[in-house]
């Protein structure tokens, strides 16, 4: 229940199963997929580009308040301290929400509970799988022209700086120097640098770089070393490189990174199933980051059919602080998320950001998460305009500020008719099982949940909300956690919302379709079927920011109907058999909590 | 000095150390890859079909006797029993120095030997990794132009019947029934049968074709279900499927499967670093087989210079037998190499077979190796000539009687300068251990060699030969034994010269270039470095059929030479200090023991 009400606030999705339990009367009148983004692609035929249909200025004023922006009607309205009738979040219902989460995850007995619910759960599949398995697949072979390399995979996850393999990011880089030596690239202390004196001085022939050199893929150095891994986005282990090929500001306004981009589009593009929800960066140094950003998708023709882009924050205020390129991490976040609300408010003057907001599904959190923090966030904590130390605010504080300000944008936006955003985290990737707690309240859905292993109550709360978890076990494999040890396979079982995702093909993967090795080896490695490979795809399409129209043509009309109802077996290719048994596990995992619940009341109420 | 025997015998390779160990003193003068078929592939401008070329007729005449093929001079010769002066085996020696091989491997003090040096060989690769992985990479970074991508990889193992992957051939059926449903493709009964008519006898239009439905592809299932696997060879459950699109005889004289193999022939030459041996199959039913696998080729054009052919036979003498297809397991024999031994004596009258064989480098034995059978090989057993009764001879006598006459052949076809051929058997994926020891005395190289993982003594002694072993992880995890279980770590860290190579694409892999996928998946799941990708890439070269011009071009002017001497970083992208160590380590072990056999002469001496 606590979920469903933040989620709720933020036009966050819930499935309706679980909804139905709570009591929530609203499930069966509720529009589908209520808190999706009613946003469109543009027809084949139109422009994607078109800047025309802005709507007004709605004159609204938009001021940061405790780290949290609220919107004024005007100027009077903003004196008088009044604040547009938006929901707004509390801080200390939120943090008595909070710790109630960590009351229970560390309850003993609800940890049995939950414990012997899960192997209960994945004893069951086994069974199911015995006993149905060759059922499973007739169906499926009875199923005309579908099957797995058909259906609709998105990756859920992944990095736009990394979206290009190794030897596509080296055969661009060649093919540059070859073509373009001449170039002006850079501009250093007033003097320009042509791509040959970039090359020069780093006393490197591009003629004869190979992957070896290039040295940006991830190896047994990397493990259990974010450090290290970071720094392989360095081309040749030189920024120069990264900001030249990897970055949407630099002297050539991010050209490169731009086409390269559009080559690996143009791939998803012809592969026809697939899509992609890459990642850029907003930091939050500066408000001018949004209109370039905007700029740089508009000029370069960055859009794609098969992308829909999300936005990632690095949580690296400290480093910005240190720097002394911000005050406080409130700046930090009026730089992210002003500019949003304006654009929002008053489209017709920013109308380039208005465009570009059309093609952005979401918000991601990335960094670390093993860095500790000695900063425990309760609602004791300095609020962010008052966060002028050089300390970095602990996790748990990030995603409480990023969640606050895109519900509040959300309900804005939606006021309007706009589009609004999912909140999507990487979480449970290492670090404090807290974490996903936090995200248990905030987020969407959430990346990589590895730690979920750890915390049964956690993993079980999980499953009954059915949070979407788009897992890379490549990238785990290379950093966190051994593939055979990734639980991926297991969470599938048990019936967990997981997806299949890439996380940074250029450090990761070694073909020149990633998402299909990494669905290739999770099938030969844990000996997965069909049937759980067309799940998996059904699940990522299911979690990811694509419009109800385009998950309607990819899934089936009722796709957001649960259980068999809501599957098409002629586009999915997922067994009807594993609808119902998933759908079937779900319930009466709810009713049983259901029941005792009511048996409870009425235990008080007999009393 | 066993196995050199053989192998000289049959112009096998022996490797150089190993040789200067023992005592050899023709190693350094030896030209280099002795047993190697001299043949060299025709430049892109010749022709690849020229029959022109074939020498005149000797006249020899060849008959069988105790399953061998002896070559007489002349009739005379014949009448008086006096065969050509040819090496011809001597089953009772051979029985002798098999028998030895088998003492040895259950010996109690060998068996300790060999595991602690293989114990040994294990933790000394580890400390070598340990120290020298850093430079290792270091020297692979500054090798110029030269990756991971760009050295040459051979697919050592792949049945041709299985070369395409499963969406490759469900796409290519689809095409055929879209472009002539109405061509005759069958006959039956005198009665002509067009596509269209095929798949309706089957009730099935090609339109809704699955992979699902075309169930080609090896799942739980086919888990030691060697049977289950067999059958699917048959798209769809149907082998009319299978003889119409996987066979090189039948109504269309091959031409769906030869169109197939020619479209992966064309991906292989673009990717232009690839190169595989596809294993075609010779039965022995019936001794027209040979002229019309050639005419086939001949006919297609089914020359691809990043393709070299291997003869695979299954040891199904026991079907043909029980269907009285042949009277004895002699005749099958007499089919198989009667026509090779009359195409070598006379090649102007057999030019086709004379051509294709000229793309032909070796024999490969196949079926399931875990068929138990209750006949023990001995000197006693029936001769094949009168080896008639229904039953099956085992393994290890289908192993004896196929070198015995490929060595014959060799040394008939190297008297007259023709190219020789390797024998390969599929050997150690299952079965008895025994098999090994087989292999050990009569193969070239083998495919598989799993169970070496149980017979340390065995182990030992394919590394101190370094017998070529062509692993394929992915096939194995899903017939015989769990990728994570799979001994293709160990063997490559302790020395052992094994290579990847895919088996069959169409039942195990999922993505468009297989061989790639077993690499990455190999290199994910093991972790393994770019040097050891590497160095498995120059394995693969160097125990494949290619020339030696070829093998030259790819791996440098000296690569016969053994340790780093060998290597050319620049082609290979293996460090050198890579080299050096298993270079040193290899003599170690071989001066040990030739050491000890001092010694060991010296206390007989003195005695």
């Amino acid at each position: 229940m606590i979920r469903e009400k933040y989620a709720r606030l933020a036009y966050h999705r819930f499935p309706r199963t679980t909804a139905r339990y709570l009591g929530d009367q609203r499930v069966d009148s509720a529009p589908p997929e209520e808190g999706l983004p009613d946003f469109h692609p543009p027809p084949p035929q139109e422009d994607p580009y078109c800047l025309d249909d802005a709507p007004p200025n709605l004159g609204y004023l938009v001021c940061m308040q405790g780290g949290i922006l609220f919107v004024y009607d005007n100027k009077k309205m903003l004196e008088r301290q009044e604040p547009h009738s938006l929901p707004s979040p509390d801080l200390e219902t939120y943090t008595v929400d909070m710790s109630h989460i960590l009351a229970l995850i560390t309850d003993g007995p609800t940890k049995t509970y939950c414990h012997r619910r899960l192997n209960f759960l994945e004893s069951k599949f086994s069974l199911h799988e015995m006993l149905n398995e060759m059922s499973e697949f007739k169906e499926l072979k009875s199923n005309p022209h579908r099957d797995f390399y058909n259906v609709r995979k998105v990756d859920t996850h992944i990095h736009a700086a990394a979206c290009m393999n190794q030897k596509h990011l080296l055969r661009f880089i060649k093919h540059t120097y070859k073509t373009e030596p001449d170039r002006t690239v850079a501009e250093k202390r007033g003097r320009k640098i042509t791509l040959r004196q970039v090359f020069d001085s780093l006393h490197m022939d591009p003629y004869d770089l190979t992957v070896d050199s290039l040295d940006v893929h991830a190896g047994r150095q990397t493990f259990h070393r974010f450090d290290k891994f970071n720094s392989k986005y360095n081309p040749v282990g030189a920024s120069e490189l990264r900001d030249l090929y990897l970055k949407t500001e630099n002297y050539l306004g991010g050209e490169y990174f731009a086409r390269m981009v559009k080559e690996v589009a143009r791939e998803l593009e012809e592969s026809k199933y697939q899509y992609s929800e890459p990642r850029l960066s907003i930091y939050g140094r500066n408000p001018k980051e949004w209109p370039k950003l905007a700029r740089w998708f508009i000029q370069h023709k960055v859009y794609s059919p098969n992308m829909r882009w999300i936005i990632q924050v690095p949580r690296i205020y400290d480093i910005f602080r240190s720097k002394k390129l911000l005050p406080s991490f409130g700046k930090m976040l009026e730089n992210i998320f002003l500019p949003l609300f304006e654009a929002t408010i008053n489209p017709q003057d920013h109308r380039e950001l208005h465009l570009f907001l059309k093609y952005v599904t979401g918000f991601d959190s990335v960094d670390d998460e093993s860095k500790h923090s000695d900063h425990m966030f309760s609602d004791k904590s300095p609020n962010p305009d008052i966060w002028t130390s050089e300390q970095n605010p602990p996790y748990s504080y990030y995603l409480y500020y990023m969640y606050a300000n895109i519900m509040v944008l959300n309900n804005l936006r939606r006021e309007r008719g706009l589009s609004t955003f999912l909140f999507r985290p990487h979480c449970g990737e290492s670090g404090s099982i807290t974490h996903l707690v936090s995200a248990f309240l905030t987020a969407d859905n959430i990346s990589h949940g590895l730690l979920l292993k750890k915390s049964p109550v956690l993993q079980y709360l999980y499953y009954l909300a059915q949070i979407p978890i788009a897992m890379s076990p490549l990238s785990n494999n290379s950093l966190f956690l051994e593939y055979s040890k990734n639980p991926l396979r297991e969470f599938l079982h048990k019936g967990l919302h997981v997806s299949l995702s890439t996380d940074d093909p250029m450090q990761f993967h070694y073909t020149k379709e990633a998402l299909m090795e990494e669905y290739a080896i999770a099938a030969q490695v844990w000996k997965l079927s069909t049937c759980d490979l067309c799940e998996i795809a059904r699940n990522s399409v299911l979690q990811s920011g694509l419009s109800h129209q385009e998950k309607q043509k990819f899934l089936g009309q009722n796709y957001y109907k649960e259980g068999p109802e809501g599957n098409d077996i002629r586009k999915t290719n997922v067994a009807q058999i594993r609808m119902a048994f998933r759908y079937e596990t779900l319930c009466n995992e709810l009713s049983f909590l259901s029941d005792a619940m009511k048996s409870e009341e009425i235990t008080a109420l007999t009393k």
